[in-house]
């Protein structure tokens, strides 16, 4: 299996970064600033050395170290290893939280194959502004570090009321619910489209249980007996969906 | 369901320590001086304030501040709310990381439900040294939110070899060998008492590899074909194993 051997190569290390630029073999591939910087700095890389790269298209590639000058770091595209392949179809929509707990949930969600984040804002939501850069960030350094071929989409942030208004109904909402009597993640999962939702650190409020549990395109879920914090009931939820799905 | 009323009480606040004293109706439970200085002047609860209390074998119970002084918080434990109940008896055997997702990690896995938590040091495990006070700082904090009844116990820290030379056989070990072919967690669980196994950064060695595929209480187990972090492998084979579980 490919996952398996790519596994194998990055446990022991090897640099991995997401590219824009297209990539067929002899292609020249500039780094951005900050990935030359790593690359040659921090890494302290040389010409001729090896990394894989990916830009979400065209699976990933070896290329070496083709020049480093002063105006930047240009690679040489060799030969392709993995052929591209998508993640399961699982958007994780949640309720942001905190810094570090968002900063740490988002790369998280990352490694377990979310297909798209979507940052919803709730009634007892806390955080009132999303930092897209850095949601970015996190994002594009978990993928390259998680062996992923593409990066998660990042979906504009939004109130709960209008994501249900432009929900896609023919996708299934696992709506994480702490409060209620629900069935069990793992029992619950059907196949189709589908996403997950989870809510802030003080749940979600009466009317948007309510809300959510009247609409058809919802199922209501528990994540077992215990009280997870929001960013630990997201990744629980991802990694039983996965383990469903897979 | 007990567990689902804790939970709705639980999501909206209300403070919870773990202490040490017997509680039955009646005890005075004297606070230690962490727990006064965050209920006095963090949480700002004066004499008459009711909070719940846990000691891992009594239940939990409803009391009330019935003395602020300068020596001390007392407290009156008034009824008992939750019977006693213990934890899935799964074991996590972990090696650590470095210091913040080591963090996150007991925590994370304390909320999961773990049962103990023991740290190992393997061949490629970068940390040398465990702060016992901090793990248990951590642990007693993520019991306290979580609504346990009971703290992870927490196992001196000890090589891997030694670990399996300990080792007790009837309980089953899940070794997360992201290296090989090996079944998915979800379809490996059997019933009985369980540890989970997950490496360092770097991922087991050879030769742990070798020695630990050939221990019959060993079970090797995939979490999917995504390569995830240590702390994050931790986490999902927990969310995984419980939800297979419960």
């Amino acid at each position: 299996m490919a996952g398996d051997d790519a596994t194998i190569e990055y446990a022991g290390g090897g640099v991995r970064l997401f590219v824009d630029a297209p990539l067929v073999a002899g292609a020249a591939v500039p780094l951005d600033e900050g990935q030359a910087h790593y690359l040659i700095h921090v890494m302290r890389a040389k010409a001729g050395a090896r990394v894989r790269l990916f830009n979400g298209r065209d699976g990933e590639w070896l290329a070496e170290i083709a020049s480093v000058a002063k105006r930047g770091v240009i690679l040489n595209c060799l030969a392709q290893t993995r052929m591209q392949a998508g993640e399961p179809d699982v958007w994780l929509c949640f309720a942001p939280v905190k810094k570090t707990p968002s900063d740490y949930l988002v790369q998280k969600a990352t490694e377990l194959g979310t297909s798209t984040l979507w940052p919803i804002f709730t009634a007892r939501t806390i955080v009132s502004r999303i930092n897209q850069e850095r949601l970015r960030a996190n994002v594009v350094e978990a993928a390259e570090q998680s062996g992923r071929l593409t990066l998660p989409e990042i979906h504009e942030a939004t109130s709960l009321d209008r994501m249900l208004a432009a929900w896609p109904r023919e996708r299934r909402i696992y709506f994480c619910d702490e409060g209620g009597d629900a069935k069990p993640l793992a029992e619950a999962v059907k196949a189709g489209p589908a996403a997950i939702l989870t809510g802030p650190e003080g749940g979600f409020d009466p009317r948007e249980r309510e809300k959510l549990r009247a609409s058809d395109f919802v199922t209501p879920v528990t994540l077992g007996p215990r009280i997870l914090r929001a960013d630990t009931a997201a990744l629980a939820a991802l990694a039983v969906f996965q383990s469903v799905r897979e």
